[in-house]
């Protein structure tokens, strides 16, 4: 096995089993599983499965022959998107996803500039990693791309005098395209993430990225919306990210919890960009929208409507949201809890005078709550900030049991 | 549906049910699958179908959690590679794996320098096509990147003076790494086909291949053998290509036969390079070698061993280039029979004594084996070569029947 794998955990967890929102290991023991957005409609769910099987027995091509099932997949995918976002093309994981995205936005508006946020994480391609300031090894002197720091109320990036507005952060999209400028490059497009979560679970607001579009649309760049992790109704009340802020994105790409668990996932554009991209690139991806993959797309798709998992998501996650306020209430430890639907976010400090993180608490408490029996993890630009991320069909005794569990874990790790 | 896609043959196939080497389309009609390399061990072979099914409906989380598929798979790949070619990373598709190898190559040898043959095809990432000349709309003048002819014996690339040796075709890497040097750039790696699909089915020779590895290790870059076409005992003596030459390269990449269709793809290198990458690097793959894919990887290599594949391509390949021989002799049209294995190309001319390419009777003939109920495709830098790359368990009386039909086929199209 590669030297870059990392285990979760000091003791990794052998897991054998999944269903719903719980995951068994070799010794028997459950746990509460909130952090894999993966299994988005549940580890496990039989419908998913069954027409994984049923398809993988009957025919698994490509799309060079017509199949029934990527054709309705497209529509029902085109009918859950707002404005002329109506054109699919089908790959495996978010980075292809990301990459084909970009290289849609160079080629059809014949720039190379990338604008991205500091600290996102885009996917793991050589160009999609340079694209991600998280993976921070990779990068080496690249020209073409310029990074802005997110709205983040809780750790404002201005000096104490200068106003924490949106239009202030926006402000630093103009920046970056001026820097682009000096190098002699035209920004070919910004990606954004629905919910920034390598940053710490950051939500950018309406004015932000209303202004952010207009800004990057006037220097002639397009606006890709990365819904990979944001995407298929995760922050609550609409199936994608952006449309909480009513805007539409030129390009939207979607990756992880479309095939809950097998690797689809998907670039949607506007006809015209579809088509002047057609113009100048060909693009065929071997695996990409096979019928395996568009039957499980479809069977995500079905279980969706069918549990109302959006009115779920909604219903669940403003009452984990409140859980984690009266949390804070009671706990120094706890300086800011944000995000939205069921993509939350803790963030631990060693005071709240000066917000010092507590990185080695934030840890400590991973691994305490695991020992009770719910899986979370760290996240953030110091690691500090507790992530609740789990599975769609995550229902409000799950969130009474993690929110018991976290109390009972600050207070073990000694912390008020 | 993204406007880039592209259906085969004229009137594009409705298929709905796949079986062995077989496939069907709406009509009941009955096709012979003489192009699908994807499904190796044939379309929805049992085994591997139950593989998918049992673990998908167990458990499918990712390499962050302990699983035992994962290691016995890696295990078993490293049992079937020559060397130190031993520590596997998994990720989702071809593309995925040249695009890691390639970022594994520059990040250990300190070079950004890529050689790739003329004509390739690496996949369709944004860096991956810049390394695939048969993807032409992409590349924009990169100083990084260079290509070779490779050797194409049937049409010399050489001046009639020169003898067109395997040790000339080597020399061009001299000149490619020059061409490098003139523009201040060092090799990374130089990425090599087991077989050359896109150029025309080209097999390179072990002279030829020897020295090259020579060359591109003495200019300080690494070998990249892309196994994603000819691994997987597709030429009938190995399991990968490059083993018919006895030269190991520094990576190997192996990706669409390895998951019958499933979307699994590998990188594989030595201790030494994967721990040098880890150093500087970080990489993580959502989806790749998640317990389904390593459960499914592994149904396949078991199906190749109880099913004895490799015999087969050895014996089943034999035949069938006998028989295009056969046809050679008889139809004028006929330049050239080449390949290995279960991957052979029949080069069609207008006339022998030019060798102008027959790229309209190629094509007609691909429609008129459709018609005869026998699938295959073209290919080579002219679209002028037939290509039959069936699934492995392709047995003697399926290259009967498709010789067969190819000889009606010519006489079909009302050529000699």
């Amino acid at each position: 096995m590669g030297h870059t794998y990392r285990h979760f955990f000091e003791r990794p967890l052998f897991l054998v089993r999944g269903e719903g929102v719980w995951l068994y290991d070799d010794q028997g023991t459950r746990y509460l599983d909130c952090y894999n957005n993966v299994p988005s409609v549940g580890h496990c769910h039989p419908d998913v499965v069954e027409a994984l099987s049923t398809q993988a027995s009957t025919l698994n091509t490509h799309t060079r022959y017509l199949h029934d099932a990527i054709i309705e997949y497209a529509e029902m995918l085109a009918g859950r998107l707002p404005g002329e976002l109506s054109v699919c093309t089908f790959v495996c994981t978010g980075t292809e996803a990301n990459d084909l995205a970009y290289r849609m936005a160079r080629s059809v508006t014949g720039n190379t500039g990338a604008i991205v946020t500091s600290g996102a994480y885009h996917g793991n391609s050589t160009l999609v990693s340079e694209l991600s300031p998280d993976n921070d090894t990779v990068r080496t002197g690249l020209d073409f791309v310029v990074e802005v720091e997110p709205p983040y109320t809780y750790r404002s990036v201005f000096p104490d005098d200068q106003p924490e507005t949106e239009s202030a952060y926006a402000g630093l999209v103009d920046d970056a395209i001026e820097q682009l400028r000096s190098r002699g490059v035209l920004p070919a497009m910004m990606m954004i993430d629905g919910i920034y979560d390598a940053k710490g679970i950051l939500t950018p607001g309406a004015t932000y990225l209303q202004q952010v579009y207009e800004k990057v649309r006037a220097a002639g760049g397009l606006i890709i919306a990365d819904e990979v992790q944001s995407g298929l109704c995760r922050l609550g009340d609409h199936y994608w990210g952006f449309e909480d802020s009513g805007v539409v994105p030129d390009i939207v790409t979607m990756g992880k919890p479309m095939g809950a668990g097998h690797p689809l996932a998907i670039v949607v554009t506007t006809p015209q960009i579809a088509s002047e991209f057609a113009k100048k690139a060909h693009y065929f991806n071997t695996f990409g929208g096979n019928p395996v993959s568009a039957s499980v797309g479809k069977a995500v798709l079905e279980v969706v409507e069918r549990e109302d998992i959006l009115a779920n998501v909604k219903r669940t996650g403003e009452h984990f949201k409140k859980g984690l306020e009266a949390l804070a209430d009671k706990h120094e430890l706890i300086g800011d809890v944000r995000g939205k639907g069921l993509f939350l976010g803790v963030e631990l400090v060693e005071n709240r005078s000066d917000k010092k993180p507590a990185k080695a608490i934030a840890a400590n408490i991973v691994e305490k709550m695991r020992e009770s029996g719910v899986l979370i993890s760290t996240t953030g630009q110091f690691d500090n900030v507790l992530k609740f991320r789990p599975p769609l069909v995550f229902a409000r005794e799950h969130a009474d049991l993690a929110l018991e569990r976290l109390d009972q874990s600050i207070d073990a790790v000694g912390q008020r």
